[in-house]
């Protein structure tokens, strides 16, 4: 079948004719629930006994936001789609499974996740996730380590780089994360409170040098296949359980990109609740829950490399002392770059965060906007200064205590 | 036609079926002219009044001097062509012209090049090229800049990237410059005289552990597409002129890696000279000949450069300042480094070069191999010190006042 999107009728229909999704006497009904950005995302359900749902994802030829004026490649469906099934082979029961997907339709059917909530959702409630650390850890260890040039052969690696080779989409990061918000361009979309801060960064050439060496090696450095857009929208969870979604921005990068996006998003969160949660007490003990969340989620992260390098690692030079060491470091230092740039883009571009424009005042909402600014710079500019996760935390700290 | 080897005869049906190649009355002759390593290559000449003679060449589906027991793929042909059109596109007259290229046959027809000598014979001989610096520091500059992030928009280079992915033809590199001449591997080949310094690069943690991260970035950082084996058997020369053959091992990496590999050539015949120009004052200006012209490869190299940046800089943080410095300095240290590599693997790995092998009594020989060796050493230790040109020459000064 060629190309063209699919009615909710003929979704129920498509779903019908795979084999082993349904019941044969399935009362399927089918439901739109996707938030608007890119794609349709439609919920189908069997209301009869069986009770089974999955998920019905396609990709428009082009943002569905904004409208055929910006059209988007389809290829991002079989992007996504492969990305899942490699994901889930790399970390079993991390992301949602994919029961069937269609090039030509630029449609996945996968595994529906209705009792799990949006992560960012539950951080704004100030909500707690025992699991979750050693969960996304884990993955970052293994999907990160397991497709890169220590794991695979090179040949292996290249070809797998090739196959991801995902331009449109990381335009949009380049753009939009690297570039947009750090210079005067119409996209921008910032808190008027902020004027004088935001005119400050655009002169800043000091630190524009550096968010201009980290967009460099986000072009160039294909270290590992990344989820891409690791934020705490793309993470579903419940207490026990974390579930990854939507890596349709994957593409062979550096790894401190995926680590940082998701670091910058607890850290947005801890900054939102500078405005959202004004009990002092109720927001210091939140804050430290989400610090001790980054310090958990690197370490664990790097446990499990370390153990990976050991078991799996084919490069020769693995064994070489201080190598690992080394490599880490590299990655910590691009993880707190790359969460600095992640951090200040949404509070001066185009896309913002829930966590923040949840807050109504705008005066409360530019406090902890200011706060993420603030440690968005520190991020980009001391970068090279942070030997430890514990580096990291001292900077937001001390970000906070000058606010 | 699907793939076969061609003989001689067949090439010069092939080539009289070529439009315009020939005369119709040409009397073509063929002689095979391969020096044996990879690729047949066939001179077929016009013995009547047109004289006019071509190259053939033709990659074999193995390695052709080990046989069939080490298969290559027949893409490089796809890959060389595909450089060889682009180089010519980016920096006219730089390389031969391309007549015509069959994928299936994995065969290229190209400009014959007799009246030019490939360089480093004639390097060996101690000549001089009074337009190499200016020809190959611009041609550095051109090919780089203009197939970069830098110069490209981000979508045409990562599709061209894609298209130049490479992975049989680096593993060779990653395998024989990278890994094995730093480690006790059954394909190194050294003078015996140097037992003892190869024991102890071996047993050089410091030195392997930043070998190891320049082969990282060569494995993964895709800046620009390289030539990728720019030694001086791949310059042909004329006292007038420059041409750069053989890019089959072309591919997205990092920019440094292949003005070190010239660099490193160029260092190799100033060791060599060590033990093949006995007469010191006759020996002394030839190498300061030759570390005159590292300065002014580099030196033409860094002026287009700036130039291309400020005429054809796509890149958004192009003018910040700060940054074409700061950019310009990692090449330089990348180059170092990559040099320092080339150096060490063509004294201790399988491959060596002419200007240290001509060179009979192993005694002198080893004079040579060492001065190379420190050299090597000193390059990818100290990179990360080096600030200019200048400092390139200081470590060769001093290295060579030590031996």
């Amino acid at each position: 079948m060629s190309y063209r999107t699919l009615s909710e009728q003929e979704a129920v229909e498509y779903a019908r004719s795979i084999p082993d999704l349904f019941p044969q006497d399935a009362q399927l009904v089918s439901r739109e629930i996707g938030d608007g950005n890119l794609n349709f995302v439609f919920r189908i359900q069997d209301e009869g006994p069986s009770g089974r749902s999955i998920i019905f994802k396609q990709a428009l030829p082009y943002v569905r936001v904004i409208g055929d004026s910006w059209p988007l490649t389809l290829d991002r469906a079989r992007i996504e789609s492969e990305a899942l099934i490699l994901e889930n082979e790399l970390y079993p029961g991390s992301v949602p499974k994919v029961y069937h997907h269609d090039t030509e339709l630029a449609l996945i059917v996968m595994e529906d996740l209705s009792e799990y909530q949006i992560m960012r959702k539950g951080l704004v409630e100030r909500k707690r996730y025992p699991n979750f650390a050693k969960q996304i850890g884990t993955f970052l260890a293994r999907t990160l380590f397991l497709t890169s040039d220590l794991a695979l052969s090179p040949v292996e690696k290249k070809r797998k780089a090739a196959s991801f080779t995902n331009p449109e989409l990381c335009n949009i990061t380049e753009n939009f994360v690297f570039t947009y918000p750090f210079h005067d361009d119409p996209s921008n979309a910032y808190n008027p409170l902020l004027s004088d801060t935001v005119q400050r960064i655009w002169k800043d050439n000091v630190l524009k040098l550096e968010v201009a060496r980290l967009k460099e090696g986000f072009m160039t450095r294909g270290q590992a296949l990344l989820h891409g857009d690791l934020h705490t929208g793309s993470i579903m969870v419940t207490e026990e359980d974390t579930k990854i979604i939507d890596p349709e921005f994957a593409y062979y990068g550096p790894m401190g990109f995926d680590i940082g996006a998701l670091i910058a998003n607890l850290l947005l969160n801890y900054s939102a609740h500078e405005g959202h949660t004004l009990e002092p007490q109720e927001r210091e003990i939140y804050q430290a829950y989400l610090l001790d969340t980054v310090v958990q989620v690197w370490d664990i992260f790097e446990a499990e490399f370390r153990n990976l390098w050991a078991e799996k690692a084919q490069e020769p030079y693995a064994k070489t002392p201080g190598y690992l060491d080394a490599y880490l470091r590299d990655v910590l230092q691009d993880t707190v770059g790359y969460a600095g740039c992640k951090m200040m883009r949404r509070v001066i571009g185009l896309a913002h965060v829930s966590d923040l424009e949840s807050i109504e005042d705008p005066a409360l909402r530019a406090k902890g906007e200011m706060l993420a600014l603030s440690i968005g710079q520190e991020f980009i500019l001391k970068r090279s200064t942070i030997a430890s996760v514990n580096d990291i935390i001292a900077l937001v700290t001390s970000s906070t205590v000058r606010q």
